[in-house]
């Protein structure tokens, strides 16, 4: 294929930011990657992927950057840093950010653009991704690929004045993972998208910490098994109670599909193990305050968060 | 003192069993202690309380058991055994009693008279204990005690037909325990005891295993202090709704008590670092499985729960 025209920029080279912008790299995208700690080690080695999907994938000439400062306008900018990272990444978000760039937020959990937003200029619009991938970074410059890759996207917010000009932006986005062969679809409903996402997140998250498990052992335990579902059935009630009810078949088919995925450690587990903050704010915090003020209890997933808050508090200490 | 009349057996010379024993011992009661693992160590070297309430307690020529076929029939059988040994613990328990023999359960939770009532003879009276005090087994046959120390009896079964008659054997083992320094008074109503005493444990007894930790880190963190309180609120509304309401001001009660108990590492905590079974049923499946009957949901309790149940399961595997 012909390399198309948008400039993407990388905020957060991890997994999930190192796995997109390879993809988009290989393909012929023109691809600039921000990095701290892995910039050394990635300018010496390039990026590489070991995808059980689409083989091992290397990167060699990684257009790479220590400072947003030098990194050329952005069209796209992919930020795949946890979001415990937004308040001191927003700057470096705003440096790299072209005219009417679109800027597509790829963590987990609520209120993640919220705070980004409040330094964006207006004509910066912002979307959010809500990505399906089975991915954990194994050294530097190194993204191990476990199962799925897909992305969903959704507008937050931006000067798109209609719902049209939105969409027009969603469906660019969702083209240009569609052409270098990630599945991606448009979330007509962000904050809906945001809590289907949160179903599946609220439970494995936290109880892999807790329990130190990945997905399967929690899964063949009955009674770890039955946690995880009556919480998943919070969040889909809190989902609703805020105005965004799902289906109802959401539960089953996302405990049939973790049944079906590799045995699977979510991100906060690695966090956990490498002594880095959990995304508590995003993925409990937040959930929990908006299903509170729409007068709905979630007492297991209020549990678990409180016992994670006693873990990160004490680590931290 | 001279030697009071009773002779008296305990079955299950840990923490509880070994501390009361020794205690009724030392000053004159015909005391007989069944042991397992710790017979040898004990026979040679006795018994050892480090308490920080009444110094350092040694008793030397220990009456001690390998078998309760060996022993005395005897008037009072402590059972300090934890309650998943009771199956196992019920015919040695009818082994050592004597006629109208009255055997008292010094274990936590709910329903754990009622297996061991199948196999007793009528005559024999069944009693149950509540202990309320801080001690653990540190080495074979030493006994660390760090608070507290008192023990409250309630009637469960047996062959006193008038309620006096059940009081006055009540008041037979509370003077017993009274006489020899130990804080004891009547529980007229053993049920609700036991529900007052699992407001305690089960907070602390579970999330000390889940989050490896004793009551003073949990009780400093305010979000592991506000998960305990609210775990304690749910026994509490589950009592009230098993027929069984306990004083409005508990809870706090509680909280301040442990708050000026020094760090302690309630028994679970231990059994599970020791690898032996955890109490499950009596601490949490029993109480939730009434509360269910009563029609009061106590969610948090059961996320504990199905969360210890999960490492359980796993440390067995």
């Amino acid at each position: 294929m012909t390399a198309p025209n948008p400039r993407i920029g990388i905020i957060g080279t991890g997994a999930i930011g190192g796995f997109y912008g390879v993809m988009l790299a290989r393909a012929g995208y023109d691809v600039h990657f921000l990095l701290r700690s892995e910039y050394e080690t990635v300018l010496q080695r390039g990026l590489r992927i070991n995808s059980t999907v689409h083989g091992s994938l290397h990167l060699d000439a990684v257009q790479a950057y220590r400072s947003a400062a030098d990194m050329p306008k952005c069209d796209w900018l992919l930020v795949g840093a946890k979001s415990t990272s937004n308040p001191e990444l927003a700057p470096l978000i705003v440096e790299a950010a072209g005219e009417d760039a679109k800027v597509v937020v790829l963590q987990n959990g609520l209120r993640v653009e919220e705070d980004l937003r409040q330094v964006l200029p207006n004509n910066i619009h912002l979307l959010g991704g809500l990505c399906f991938i089975c991915a954990h970074r194994s050294a530097l410059g190194v993204v191990e690929h476990q199962a799925l890759g897909g992305v969903n996207l959704g507008y937050h917010s931006g000067s798109a004045a209609t719902l049209e000009q939105q969409q027009a932006l969603v469906e660019e986005g969702v083209a240009m993972f569609r052409a270098v062969g990630v599945d991606s679809n448009a979330a007509d409903n962000l904050v809906q998208a945001r809590w289907q996402k949160l179903v599946w997140n609220v439970p494995y998250n936290g109880l892999s910490v807790l329990l130190d498990a990945g997905t399967a052992p929690l899964m063949s335990n009955p009674d770890s098994r039955a946690l995880v579902r009556s919480i998943m059935l919070e969040a889909c009630g809190a989902a609703a109670a805020c105005g965004h009810p799902l289906p109802d078949v959401l539960v089953d088919r996302m405990m049939m599909a973790t049944d079906h995925m590799p045995n699977y450690l979510p991100s906060m587990y690695h966090d956990h193990a490498h002594g880095r903050p959990l995304e508590l704010d995003a993925i409990y915090a937040a959930p929990l305050v908006a299903a509170a003020n729409a007068g709905f209890a979630m007492p297991k997933t209020e549990a678990l968060y409180q016992a994670l808050c006693f873990i990160a508090g004490r680590a931290a200490r």
